[in-house]
């Protein structure tokens, strides 16, 4: 070695300099070194994870009922008012458990990403997982990523899928609705959907209204322990993609009941309803992200939205409506003109990649 | 109604004919009416699946230890020789669930569609995915599709996860493999890459090379049983992108050992040899999609070998190499010249998008 006079590292230029790369390359997707180094140095640091590399990751869990779901995320913009896709992505996998009555007890990651992305994008959107994955008290516990050539994909597309543990006891699903059950919201609707309007587009309606993503699980805890163990929470349903409309009409198809909604009980922020004025929309049909419906035995009620009001995520509660016999399958609305109106569910969608 | 004159449904034109398309709309992914219709008779029918409509899906665990897995498919083409993106996405994280001694439990399916996608192509891949998890015996349990702009994506993608029961006593893990085990591969290794490549750009090596997708999980069960109860498999791994190579390599420095490779004893088929050699590829680098890597101590290696070599999925097991205390995190071969050579793994990788 003696011969060998040193190379000073400011010196050295590396002839294909992948490594001083600020964008993803191919390669990063390619299951080798560079794949290594994406994940080490980037993901696990963002996720608070480490370990060995595995196929898959190992949890514990109790004899009885898991839930387990997935949801990809396509979001444009990747940053809009309050959040981005990447927590968005980890509370909306949260928010699909806890609607089966489910405590999440691990998130995976699967990410596609476009040839050319800036890694500090993926770096931020990555370093938001991991703060939401820890404010929500759940591992981010594997993870897989590709990556496809420019044009191939739009900048980021995120897979979450979670596994949650059902408490014993618990029966929540659509299909248990029945006629007389109230309706409950949790919040205000229409938030998440305004707040990608408000920067696609570069519309501006005056008032920035952000985005409601946030995990549902401790609410729901809580709504739980108010109802044992008399079982009265029958269904839930997180109000995103299609809105409140499209939440209540599916578990009116399930449960083969009607749903009668007084729609001037229906927390609508004025900002969401003036800007849905605006662009035609109803805000009835805008997705939510941090916002939940539920179906509940009226002997309940009280209890269940005390417990849900005495929190910070339930503060807005409200009783909405109320399940009958009537038009199984459908959706009726009191307006505030004392009318009824049929709330149909969109055929396609009003917004386009909300999530 | 009398003064209606009856619409023949064949002179009836819708103005907005969405249902009349051949093709994935945006509407697709929004949550609404078409979402609803695209799952019910799409993919409800080619995952053999039914039931009320649910954010997630319940499954039953003995208590104990789950694997879980997550992994994204961006393979084009979508149709190769002997698969599709469909059921590789199956099989490929079945095998995650494998590589940690799991048997699996249920699959969830993530699919982000390109506007203008055929249906009949996303049917004919759905089918495919019924099929393959029929085949091995696991329910696609609950699912997600979004849909994004024409440009936006290339044609499909899907992320497939999955949930697996580890059973008591099974420790399998990369750090686990020790100084002295041998290492055994299930067969012939370098065809699925190769298939990809087969149909990529219209090369034609003349004979057809299909791939090796199949599950592994069956394979692992019959090796734990032929191990029981010594605990004498080690690690376990499925060598996909990176090939051969990034699997071994990966175990050596998780466990902080070496690798010894005999190289004439990997079985190669010769149409991968020559497809690779035209190529300029190293076969040992080429993914598989349907072959394992085991670490195993010698004292299991031949009931271990025998129960694999029962098996149609395991006849072409081999004893490849063996774990070393010298040069750890790196794989040395010795060729069938009798030299030796350091096997690098790749920076980036060899074939993009080959899953």
């Amino acid at each position: 070695m003696s011969e060998v006079t040193a190379i000073d590292p400011a010196d050295w230029v590396c002839p294909l300099p992948l490594r001083e790369t600020t964008r993803i390359v191919m390669g990063h997707g390619g299951g080798g070194i560079l794949s290594e180094e994406l994940i080490e140095n980037l993901f696990l640091r963002a996720f608070g994870a480490r370990g060995p590399s595995r196929d898959s990751a190992v949890l514990t869990v109790p004899a009885g009922r898991i839930a387990v779901s997935t949801d990809s995320y396509v979001v444009q913009p990747l940053f809009f008012p309050g959040g981005n896709i990447g927590d968005l992505a980890v509370n909306g996998t949260i928010n699909d458990l806890a609607m089966s009555g489910a405590q999440p007890l691990g998130l995976t990651a699967g990410f596609i990403l476009e040839e050319g992305l800036e890694l500090e994008v993926l770096g931020r959107i990555a370093q938001s997982m991991g703060k939401a994955a820890d404010h929500a008290g759940v591992g981010i516990v594997t993870g897989d990523t590709k990556v496809v050539g420019k044009g191939s994909a739009d900048q980021l597309f995120v897979n979450t899928a979670g596994v949650g543990v059902i408490p014993a006891g618990v029966d929540i699903g659509p299909e248990r609705a029945c006629v007389g059950d109230d309706i409950i919201v949790s919040g205000a609707v229409g938030e998440h959907g305004v707040a990608i309007m408000s920067v696609r587009a570069g519309i501006d309606f005056g008032t920035v209204v952000t985005t409601d993503s946030a995990p549902l699980h401790r609410l729901v805890a809580a709504m739980l322990a108010a109802d044992a163990p008399t079982g009265g929470i029958h269904a839930l349903r997180d109000p995103t993609r299609g809105g409140l409309v499209a939440a209540v009409v599916e578990i009116a198809r399930a449960a083969r009941v009607g749903i009668a909604l007084d729609e001037a009980a229906i927390p609508v922020p004025e900002a969401v309803a003036s800007a849905c004025g605006f662009l035609g929309l109803d805000p009835l049909q805008v997705a939510n992200e941090g916002k939940l419906v539920a179906f509940v035995d009226p002997a309940v009620t009280e209890a269940v939205l005390a417990a849900m009001r005495a929190r910070p995520d339930g503060v807005g509660a409200a009783v909405i409506g109320r399940v009958v016999a009537e038009h199984p399958g459908m959706a009726v609305g009191r307006t505030s003109f004392g009318t009824t109106r049929v709330i149909e569910r969109e055929l396609g969608e009003q917004l386009p990649r909300i999530c």
